[in-house]
């Protein structure tokens, strides 16, 4: 049987090439032609609504942007105003008493021990979770502690380094590399990790075959609907964890670091801002302006598709209005942050200056990845992004090596045990 | 060339569906078995995020539903504030003064003039559209008038019969029923159309050849992204025409009607909504809570996938939290109107009694598509909808004959022509 399943892949991916060569040759335009929206009239007015949408993003002007110019004043009051605006975006519900978190299992690892928990955020939820506590900690010897947030698809156990429920759920890609809150346990940090909302154990069908292809385009679009959003959900219940953590007597509630990978860096930042007292944050992943990026990739394909928005889960509505990721991570200033995937330099820069007017230039490092730690290695450091391109193309702007995104431990763990004066 | 498509085609339609009949032998599901979503915790829980989702749309109150035992003056409170909340969810910009509406072109045709014109809604931004001028009208003689918004991707230029911009965005199914604005004008009604956004003349690179398949979920998501919506973009652009009309001459501005076929009846509900100087609805679509519909569509393929959502066109972020479609045409009574493709019958009755608390009994006319015009036919009337449908099924319980949506010009013109005294 496997063997016809592959006579007929190869016979489909033969035919379909080929079908695919004819239905070109019907219809194909020049992508460098149209690569640029633009408009042909003289008073350069838009006729297709997807040039006036373009038109729009060029010209957004988020309220509550990082100003260079800010005294330490004009900072805080700033940083104030951001808080208070993500907490209203995040929409965070109010929730009548749930019951307390419960302890569902636990075992002993080399060096610590691994615990199953699960939280009750709101109303008919509950949100599976692991908590790795080293050997050797407890009230009167407390911990620094660290909660992880995966990167997209990416479950808890493999950022763990357990087991995973369901083989399907295994991403064998960077597996190694990716079990962050592992390390941090390994460590000497009380380490907490949750999945991403939809994801292995908090998946629906997705376990009877099509993992680790997962939907959650569906109820990140209902969340909308409600006046909600997937990042919403996903900080929420990052939050209501990070506030059990703080009632743990054998975590040191002044040493409580925050880590994201890729998609986490997103609930990552919303926690880090709303929590003053998360006093150290490792963003794993590059940095870059959302909006800038979705104006410049505009490169169709030979057959006329210019590149789709990043999926639903990653809109919060009306967030361009106000900030772009630079501006709400230059907030955090003078709070402990290491960058460990660069971005673009400008942006990064940008967010040094912000450490600068807090005195905490000390507090923020940055490494990009391998391959552009070397500024030489770099193709267009503070180079102006042009419109028109494809994601390959906006990723060498932004200095990313795509093959080799994953959790950067060897910069990260050793940073956060320095900050937090970790000895080995 | 063209045979060897074909031969192609062919064989990847038999190669594909053995493929595919394959790759379900390697993991189904039993649709049935899990078209409910369910928690199988005793607290009734969810651990699934698509899980806690439906706990939530299950659960959520609008809080500006109608409320059939309003009285008079609460219900033209409610009126109010559900008309003071549509304003602020379509959050039409405020734009500086643009210019004014010019005329291209002229045409001749029997009984009316087609002219085409472009409005400047906003900075960036031109919108084409078309008026059709019955013969004989003037500054002494108006005419009553009637704003069409058309179905999903049909074109203006389909909707006033004219011919296509472009051959690629022809739509034949249904084509000559759906010339809605072609009818309006043929019945001594002013007729004006507009393309929804990115449809048609108004889409990005669909002509070169991809329409009528037009790439709409980009551009809607960005606006999402900037706290705008494809609805409020949409309404908008019709809200700026609609003002204009009234300060034409030859319109009779105490006979202007709107009318909305299938993705048209959105826009449509707003601008009704939005001016109390419409003094009539044309509703060519079935009436349904979308709430409701989303929740019930549950069922999956048996490759474990549930219904999508419907595209992000129809989005408008927060808007369930405070009514749902029914709620807002309730709301428009006792302005006369009428729907020409039914529903679920609980709620065209709801609206009716919005106008009977209105006094407005008469101004209200129903109908059904024609194969369950009579109440023998309809299978559900009435009758609660359960979960764990798929989308055939659904469409069963509210009385919807796809084959056949198209604009019901039989009943909406000589309704329309009764409510203004046209005189044929």
């Amino acid at each position: 049987m496997k063997k016809i399943i592959y006579l007929i892949t190869l016979l489909m991916l033969i035919f379909g090439d080929a079908y695919a060569q004819n239905l070109k040759n019907l219809s194909t335009i020049d992508p460098e032609e149209h690569k640029i929206i633009s408009s042909d009239r003289a008073d350069g007015r838009y006729v297709s609504s997807r040039g006036v949408v373009q038109y729009m993003m060029r010209n957004i002007q988020p309220q509550l942007a990082f100003n260079p110019k800010f005294s330490k004043e004009e900072f805080k009051e700033w940083q104030t105003e951001v808080r208070t605006k993500i907490e209203e975006l995040m929409r965070f519900p109010e929730v009548p008493p749930q019951p307390l978190p419960k302890l569902l299992s636990k075992k002993k690892r080399d060096g610590y021990t691994l615990e199953k928990w699960e939280i009750y955020p709101q109303p008919g939820s509950v949100v599976p979770f692991l908590m790795l506590i080293p050997d050797g900690i407890s009230a009167e010897n407390p911990a620094p502690a660290v909660l992880s947030f995966c990167g997209s698809t990416r479950t808890k156990e493999s950022t763990a380094g357990v087991d995973e429920l369901n083989p399907l759920f295994l991403k064998e890609k960077h597996y190694d590399n990716n079990r962050m809150a592992m390390f941090y346990a390994e460590n000497g940090f009380v380490s907490v990790v949750l999945d991403n909302p939809g994801i292995g154990e908090t998946s629906d069908l997705e376990k009877y075959g099509r993992a680790p292809a997962y939907d959650r385009d569906t109820f990140s679009r209902y969340l909308l609907d409600m006046g909600w959003s997937y990042l919403g959900l996903s900080a929420f219940q990052g939050q209501q964890i990070f506030k059990w953590m703080k009632s743990l007597d054998f975590i040191d509630n002044s040493r409580i670091a925050i880590s994201g990978h890729s998609l986490g860096t997103e609930p990552l930042m919303v926690l880090a801002v709303l929590n003053p007292d998360i006093h150290a944050i490792v963003f794993n992943d590059f940095m870059c302006r959302t909006i800038k990026r979705a104006t410049v990739e505009t490169k169709p394909t030979e057959t006329g598709v210019r590149p789709a928005a990043n999926w639903l889960g990653h809109c919060v509505p009306g967030l361009w209005n106000w900030f772009d990721y630079p501006d709400i991570v230059a907030s955090l200033a003078p709070r402990p942050l290491i960058l460990t995937e660069g971005g673009a330099v400008a942006d990064l820069d940008l967010i040094k200056y912000a450490y600068k007017i807090m005195d905490g230039e000390e507090n923020i490092s940055i490494y990009h990845y391998p391959k552009y730690q070397d500024p030489k290695n770099r193709l267009h450091d503070y180079e102006f992004i042009p419109e028109g391109l494809d994601m390959d193309e906006y990723f060498q702007y932004v200095n990313v090596d795509v093959p080799n995104h994953y959790f950067k431990s060897e910069v990260a763990v050793p940073w956060l045990k320095n900050i937090f004066n970790v000895v080995p």
